[in-house]
């Protein structure tokens, strides 16, 4: 730190992304990512021809990829904006709606970027603990008294909620927004874009980096009332305007309308993600049900952090995250088919050793 | 606007980015964009090949592109960090370097942003009218009790500080930070990068989208003593680990490394400026000398804003700044040499009948 940082980052913990080693070859399960590449019609335009006009700066408004998302989620544009990632969506949302006045309410266990935000912004978080096995009771979050950011499915437990208790948080909390983080929807919950219609206070925020198949690509949307996407859009043109590059928008734009191919992915990942909930639960594992892209998984005879390090030492990498409540976890992002088949062959190997 | 939105936005102003109309085909000289595609190398890494990994994240620390910067300017990686753009890098600048206590200084004919900038964060601007002929002088900065930020060469004006200049600016600001916006520093001016030796509070914030071709990728990169790029690089992790692109961070790279191509670029720009500047002045127009890849010019005869129109009707596109310290004057990008005939032919005529 230099002695000319604002006081009031002295104390500032950024958050720490999952590890990317470069020191040997790992199948990595540990960031979500998809095992499979970005759609055909996005391939086709990462080309030399783009990249010519690459000297030209972006539309900032995102305009094609506004419209392909239009089209698809059946939503008039001026419910919709576009960010460069969905980090920095939620990074506006906290900004436009959360103050000295109005703190920021969201899981106790959950997306690890919700608190660094909340401290980074100075801002009050109130953390609501989950039920019994990581449920999220949805009248936990009733009159919260602030805005509410719930990831759904939850990170990372990987347990969703249904759009009827959204629609009642919202309801329940009329004066304040509700932000429902859906990073994962498209592995198996509903998405809440259907509920704006009903729900002026509900702000619903995508990626493109799991289900698209495009975390390198940085992506995000935005679904709310228009006058929400105008709070957030002047944000985002007094911070960083053009955010999205140029093959971005266009990438995204392609793999929105590529319908077919982005159902199959997701299909392929929900088939894996049921073959690995069986097999480790067959080795002993307790395993939540998950409707996301990973598997949040005790191995009952060791602790989270002992598996996690010695699967790493067996070139297979997952995520631990060393707090109170999940200590004796961890996430396992779903691969392919055959990633998976390794994966669980070794995780039986550790568990059997470690329970002699 | 919401009734959410907090409060401390109701009056924000954003950024109003130069128009990119869709009506008619233009000759565009309003954004500053290099009329040349990016270099060979960089196109050749926008392929099918890369493509499919965006799958994967990108590295959240831009490990090649750091390299790659490191090796040209010749500067160690932990005096480095990238941002997918430069106005990312300035308002983590802003948000670390003010505050309360500390107002951010600058030209109050400067770069747009940084008033927009300092409104969204509720920080005092201080700014310190140019002399005769848009002259920046020095001694206006020292002691300026604030964040000194300085773009050099300045922008809309084009005129340039020498090192000598910045170093004792610096040195006359020894408790607080010097930002060094070099957005333009690569068509006539000298980079600070190599004060930075001497002094241990200057922020140099450099950007991809002038002189290496790639406004389009979203590409910038600030150097500063590793003190300052730890701040910098804590707050980049607590709102937006993943700015760059994958292929952002590859053709950045490449982009740097090809020093023959940026020279040929750039040698074009700074000839094609001669001759505009030449043939201007001829038709009758005051012509600011400009060590950027942009004229700052007053047509005399008419009101910058006449001209603007007029220029438009006609299919050019130049920019207007509509204050009063500027009213007189547009922003003309330097484009190709054939592009410079073509606009000083049309420029000409409107001028001529504006006199009549």
């Amino acid at each position: 730190m230099s002695r000319f940082l604002s006081e009031k980052f002295a104390s500032l913990a950024p958050y720490v992304p999952g590890e990317q080693p470069r020191d040997m070859k790992y199948l990595k399960l540990n960031t979500n990512e998809s095992p499979f590449p970005p759609s055909k019609k996005v391939i086709e335009v990462i080309n030399a021809d783009n990249a010519a006009y690459l000297r030209l700066y972006p539309d900032p408004t995102g305009h094609d990829l506004v419209e392909a998302l239009s089209e698809v989620y059946k939503l008039p544009a001026e419910n919709i904006y576009v960010t460069g990632g969905s980090d920095e969506a939620l990074y506006y949302a906290f900004l436009a709606y959360c103050d000295e006045k109005t703190p920021v309410v969201f899981p106790e266990v959950s997306y690890g970027f919700y608190p660094v935000l909340a401290d980074l912004l100075g801002i009050k978080a109130k953390r609501i603990p989950l039920r019994e096995g990581f449920r999220l009771e949805p009248e936990d979050y009733y009159d919260a008294g602030g805005t509410v950011v719930i990831a759904n499915p939850n990170a990372p437990t990987g347990r969703a909620i249904g759009l009827d208790a959204i629609r009642e948080i919202c309801r329940r909390n009329e004066n304040n927004v509700v932000v429902i983080d859906e990073a994962y929807v498209d592995f198996g919950a509903e998405s809440a874009v259907r509920l704006l219609p009903e729900c002026p206070n509900l702000l619903v925020v995508q990626t493109f980096s799991k289900s698209r198949c495009l975390a390198g690509a940085r992506i995000g949307f935005s679904a709310a009332a228009p006058d929400m996407i105008e709070d957030l859009v002047k944000l985002k043109f007094s911070i960083n305007p053009y955010d999205l590059t140029r093959l971005s928008i266009d990438a995204g734009a392609a793999a929105v309308r590529d319908v077919e191919y982005f159902d199959e992915c997701r299909g392929k990942i929900i088939s894996a993600r049921k073959y690995t909930t069986e097999a480790l639960r067959a080795t002993g594992f307790e395993v939540i049900d998950s409707m996301t892209n990973f598997l949040f998984a005790s191995p009952v005879v060791m602790s989270g952090e002992e598996f996690y390090l010695e699967m790493k030492k067996r070139g297979v990498l997952v995520r631990y995250f060393g707090t109170e409540k999940t200590k004796n976890y961890v996430r396992i992002t779903i691969g392919a088919r055959e990633d998976m088949e390794r994966f669980c062959a070794v995780a039986s190997q550790v568990v059997k050793e470690a329970g002699k």
